[in-house]
């Protein structure tokens, strides 16, 4: 098989190392608008050759899109416009109503997979593409009745060969889910960065008294805006409602602590606890 | 040196395994309100013998507290009380105005240093205890002048001896700006963790969907309540300043993101992601 993968950055990049690894494919073109991108792809090696998107259409039996959200609103009409009876397209973004939406009508609708991987790091760019990266986490495919069986089969076979579980559902139950449990932390990471450098004046306080506890919680702080300002845009409905639950809690909590009302406090912290107990079951596959 | 520990759990425990480890006292006393923390203790091996509060201020020539911030606070008076002229007491919590206001006006002030080793994991108890919790990372030591010069070298040489980098700092400055990078971190993650687990009433879908970003900004919440909410208390002032910014910057976000004005989203996550540069020097000793 031969794949042609649009953006070459961590998604992409660490997609062809996997598969090229365990021989899913035997051969990789990559297209990127970033030449420099497609410059350290070829150094790497995870593609084959640095194409542009029409040599990129024409060529690759399976086409993955692993682009900011926005981009690939946008690509996907024009490669469904393009594909051959046999050709299959997904892509891996984090909104998946959005380009549902898009592509609803298309008359090759059915040669799309929509798809997203739950797996990424705070870092980006070709040179932050790692094997594993996908290993033993989730990928969600979406409205999978509204794809070609023939096509749901290959990017399940993918994402198998990637050694992730695969779990269903609809693009606009994704969309809520992932709201909560990854954009929102995302958020309330750069929110906790950014108060942090508004307060701390000198820098050299927070180099000097962070621990690993700040660190583990303004990691996601060093997220890619490119990627992350769309992804924001386009969830903006389950955000809303997110962001007004979690605003609500804080001032909630706000107000104990200003009240010297440390039974609320640590009553809600003793719940909370239970997020170990919910964690331990997060990585099914060993 | 024989060494009193009071208080037998993740710092107790850890600190009591790196100086024996290390060959900085030759003889441990624990002392702790939980006989089965005790009997772990001895199990795990970290003290010599468990004892009565009184038989290990009676016979330790260092007593080191680190149990939480409001048991600590009435623990130290007693203490001070009872000690003999070379004897040295010290505390390990993550507030230190409170503490240090208690003991202002003992007459054996000069054998108290208020220190601070930012060290920690979510883990708690005795078998949560680990050697090299300590290593590489910063201590503080507030108040240096209050405390007799003898005294000091002690403190120093233990936090040498731990491989922890010395910081002084006035108590006050101390809870002020580690209410920002320690005490903030830790609300942002409790209330992260409540709020998931409230929107997602079925707790299978932050199970199958939670990705490692979700895990690192929630770690914080499997945090000892015990500990945490006595801190949380005592810090109040500070935290209230944080929270508040904290929430004006929350508040701000969310209308950028529903007015999907993502020019601002962008932009306040391109100037955050500055946080990198910032926490690439935390780690000063390697």
């Amino acid at each position: 098989m031969k794949i042609g993968i649009i953006g070459l950055g961590l998604i992409g990049g660490s997609l062809a190392i996997s598969l090229r690894n365990r021989k899913f494919a035997d051969y990789f073109y990559g297209f990127d608008i970033n030449a420099d991108h497609g410059k350290q792809a070829l150094e790497i090696g995870f593609i084959n050759e640095f194409v542009d998107l029409d040599t990129l259409i024409e060529k690759s039996d399976l086409i993955v899109i692993a682009i900011p959200v926005d981009k690939a609103r946008k690509v996907v009409l024009s490669l469904l416009d393009k594909v051959k009876p046999n050709q299959i397209i997904s892509d891996m973004g984090s909104t998946k109503s959005g380009i549902c939406a898009e592509v609803k009508d298309h008359k090759n609708r059915k040669q799309y997979v929509a798809s997203h991987p739950i797996a990424g790091t705070e870092n980006s760019g070709p040179t932050a593409a790692i094997d594993n990266l996908f290993d033993t986490k989730i990928t969600i495919i979406c409205d999978k009745e509204l794809s070609d069986p023939k096509a749901i089969e290959v990017i399940e076979k993918l994402y198998q060969t990637l050694n992730m579980r695969i779990i269903y559902m609809e693009a606009e139950e994704h969309d809520r889910h992932i709201a909560y449990v990854s954009h929102l932390s995302h958020i309330t990471s750069f929110i906790l960065g950014k108060t942090v450098l508004d307060l701390e004046k000198d820098e050299k306080n927070i180099f000097n008294m962070a621990g690993s506890g700040f660190e583990s919680t303004v990691r996601l702080a060093k997220s890619s805006p490119a990627m992350w300002a769309p992804i924001l845009e386009q969830n903006k409905k389950h955000l809303s409602v997110a962001l007004d639950a979690y605003i609500n809690n804080l001032q909630q909590f706000k107000k104990h602590i200003e009240e010297g009302n440390t039974y609320e406090t640590y009553k809600l912290m003793s719940e909370v606890n239970e997020i170990r107990r919910v964690l331990n079951g997060i990585k099914p596959i060993k």
